[in-house]
């Protein structure tokens, strides 16, 4: 079992870049990862993980394009503008995954496969087969405001797929006291966006922080 | 069954506008429908969208986010910048799906279901629940270049996702030659990048449009 500490991450959903800049700045040195969001990429482009690569040269940058096909291609536009890790939706044909684990290769990046739809054990070790080495188990963004929680299922799916080897980052409106339910899964990293990007946020992450030191 | 002349869609899946802009310029009369592809979105945002929409006022733009959560914020981000359809990834939670097609019935625009990965026929019927007219039948990009051609199967769930009700836009490598393999599926759209967004484009436009009149 790895039980390296995982990282905490801030994931920047704002809808301009100059919204996103404001977000981290007093939360940065707080984060070891910071996510360019899918709504941000698509609001300004690649040019976003370009200024915050520019103005964060340390830390873990992850551009979060749950790409589906043209692997090859949007991996190399992420990685090229100084992303550290890209994200792939589970859904992608196993070629895609390949495409954009060879060019994560080549730079030295890492592929997160970001688990929507209905993927399957199966899937996950042939994302293991090639290459790939995390995982996000995400509760979705609208299931979380129709009211779905975290439940019983979805931690024992977590299990399984950590025990396929993969390291898995945990997103969807967690908070600091949720922090304990993950403790027997490979946690890579605990991704928080609002309850991190606000006035409270230096707050919050140290409570993240003070959770994931006891807990690992 | 509907007899309505499918749509010509050309995708500009070009990395960067000025090439896109130069790629759709001699085709553009050619076409009813311009989509700016996922890596052009992710390139320039939806400043892309925005300024097709100023060049194109006429055309129907599909903005292909294949949007996997955040339905409501990236629904309304391109649907603002001018879009009037938006793709939405098949593996997204229902609830994604709600979101994106309410902006869509809000703006007079629709949803587009991508199919990709692992989806059913149980979920076509709760997207023709939830108001969504249309889905895209999607050979994938990295699935063609490892040899994956049209089989049966294909064309046996194109014509079960078209007895569910929904519109397909097809796609994937498609040529000219293939058109008459989809007479009997309620075809929305053929989707043409490389093939039509290069100095031959007109012609091969001119036989794209030679098959759909002899076909429908």
């Amino acid at each position: 079992m790895n039980r390296v500490k995982p990282y905490l991450q801030v994931a920047l959903d704002a809808t301009d870049l100059i919204t996103a800049l404001g977000s981290v700045r007093d939360i940065a040195d707080d984060v070891d990862v910071i996510e360019i969001g899918t709504v941000l990429a698509f609001a300004d482009g690649m040019g976003a993980v370009g200024a915050l690569r520019r103005r964060y040269p340390n830390h873990i940058l992850v551009c979060d394009m749950k790409l589906l096909d043209a692997g090859e291609t949007l991996a190399h536009m992420a990685f090229s503008a100084g992303a550290d890790w890209i994200t792939v939706g589970a859904a992608a044909h196993i070629e895609t995954v390949r495409s954009a684990q060879r060019v994560a290769e080549q730079f030295g990046g890492e592929v997160q496969i970001e688990l929507f739809g209905h993927w399957t054990i199966e899937d996950a070790k042939l994302w293991v087969e090639s290459g790939v080495t995390q995982a996000i188990y995400h509760r979705s963004r609208d299931a979380q405001a129709a009211g779905v929680g975290w439940s019983e299922q979805d931690l024992m799916l977590m299990k399984q797929l950590s025990d396929t080897g993969l390291e898995l980052s945990i997103t969807g409106g967690i908070v600091p006291e949720d922090i304990h339910l993950f403790k027997d899964i490979r946690a890579k990293s605990f991704i928080a966006g609002r309850a991190l990007a606000n006035h409270n946020g230096k707050a919050i992450a140290r409570e993240f922080r003070e959770q994931i030191n006891h807990y690992w």
